[in-house]
């Protein structure tokens, strides 16, 4: 199998962040015309207008869970609705695209790790088709269902896939300076503790520092990028910020 | 974890099988209040008049497979649309119902050797949710996609989740002989032969010589019966015809 490249869409790219379950439809549309053609890539894709709210809503996370089915079929329904929209736009384009829902898929042990399968991700590659994911609630051991991010799937999809490459399509350019400033290239995270906070930082919400963090981990090399910058990304890797 | 029965609702039990997309609600609400209260179960549902039209229409069955995503989203979506009315009508009974989505979760190996992870629908049972899952198109190696039936994901859910027992809701009242009447008990197919046909005979529909059959082949003893038995199976085990 030709290795694969794990991309992933922001939710603020491709919804209205502001507006409760609005997809960004021209944004959508023009990602997934650049993507048309490509092959060999796994899109994961957030929450943005979608999901969080539900999340928020029962009080669950990452690490808070819960054991109200009600609550986890309308956090998930929620995020199926999404997906399905982003399936929609990638088909629009004849990316053959097709759902991973991480509910049926993943799973928590006690301690939190994630349990992701994938065999059955690898044959649908295999087979020419585009797996799309996403962030979503998963089953975890004496906790119910906790979150299970966009971001965390990203790294073990790039991991347990050995990927060639991680994308990760932000609203921003890149990582940025302090001045605002694109920064090109970054190999350890002293280089950016200056702009990003220190290690000691929470960073709760996702946010850039902890992205940094986990793509510096990687053995992958991964780039930042904004959705301008798509199809540079797709034809050398070079956009953004690089991560290696 | 105390071990579970496999409940499987046939898809003409829970749809108006003449009727494109059409579910039967009194029937589905009474099974649902039926099952309220009760715990430590998986159900499967089947497609009735859901999904089989998609598979029809793009040529895709146990064995055909296709390359075409769409066609795959097509199929998919419709089953999904069935799963979403079965756990509303769990739900509405607080029966704690979760999806799980045999196309993210299984797969096929060449030889048509179906892969089902179950770490995760042991997790979601250990805490406490009951897992809906149902026939479905799933990825299969060299074949694109292929589609699973209910009925074998009874039997491979039966056998890997080593399960105390399974029920087969179905429209008839049991497995009947050449009166009509129910065939109390089944030890082997010999004593069947008569009324279901010979081992060469074919079954392609999933019809009820492949039910017994496999179920036969179970560990586990089983049970077929009507949705008016449905009580009667949950409380001791006693309904319809007996398989083991």
């Amino acid at each position: 199998m030709p290795r694969v490249i794990v991309l992933k869409l922001g939710g603020s790219v491709i919804t209205e962040k502001d507006r409760e379950e609005t997809v960004d439809e021209e944004r959508l549309a023009s990602l997934a015309e650049t993507l048309a053609g490509h092959e060999d890539f796994v899109v994961v894709h957030g929450a943005g207008s979608f999901g969080h709210r539900y999340a928020a809503k029962h009080g669950v996370s990452r690490t808070e869970g819960t054991h109200d089915a009600a609550a986890v079929r309308e956090i998930h329904a929620s995020m199926e609705r999404l997906n399905g929209h982003v399936l929609g736009a990638l088909g629009a384009e004849d990316v053959p695209a097709v759902p991973v829902d991480p509910f049926s898929l993943a799973y928590r042990s006690r301690d939190g790790t994630l349990g992701l399968p994938l065999d059955g991700i690898e044959t649908t590659l295999a087979e020419g088709f585009v797996p799309v994911t996403y962030g979503d609630v998963i089953t975890q051991r004496e906790k119910g269902a906790t979150i299970i991010s966009g971001d965390e799937l990203v790294v073990a999809l790039a991991e347990g896939l050995d990927a060639d490459g991680v994308g990760l399509c932000s609203t921003v350019p890149g990582v940025l300076d302090d001045t605002g400033a694109v920064i090109p290239r970054i190999g350890s995270y002293d280089e950016v503790e200056a702009y990003l906070g220190g290690s000691e930082s929470t960073d709760v919400t996702g946010g850039m520092a902890a992205k940094v963090r986990a793509l510096l981990n990687l053995d992958v090399p991964a780039s930042v990028f904004g959705p301008d910058a798509l199809e540079a990304f797709l034809a050398d890797g070079s956009a953004g910020t690089r991560i290696d």
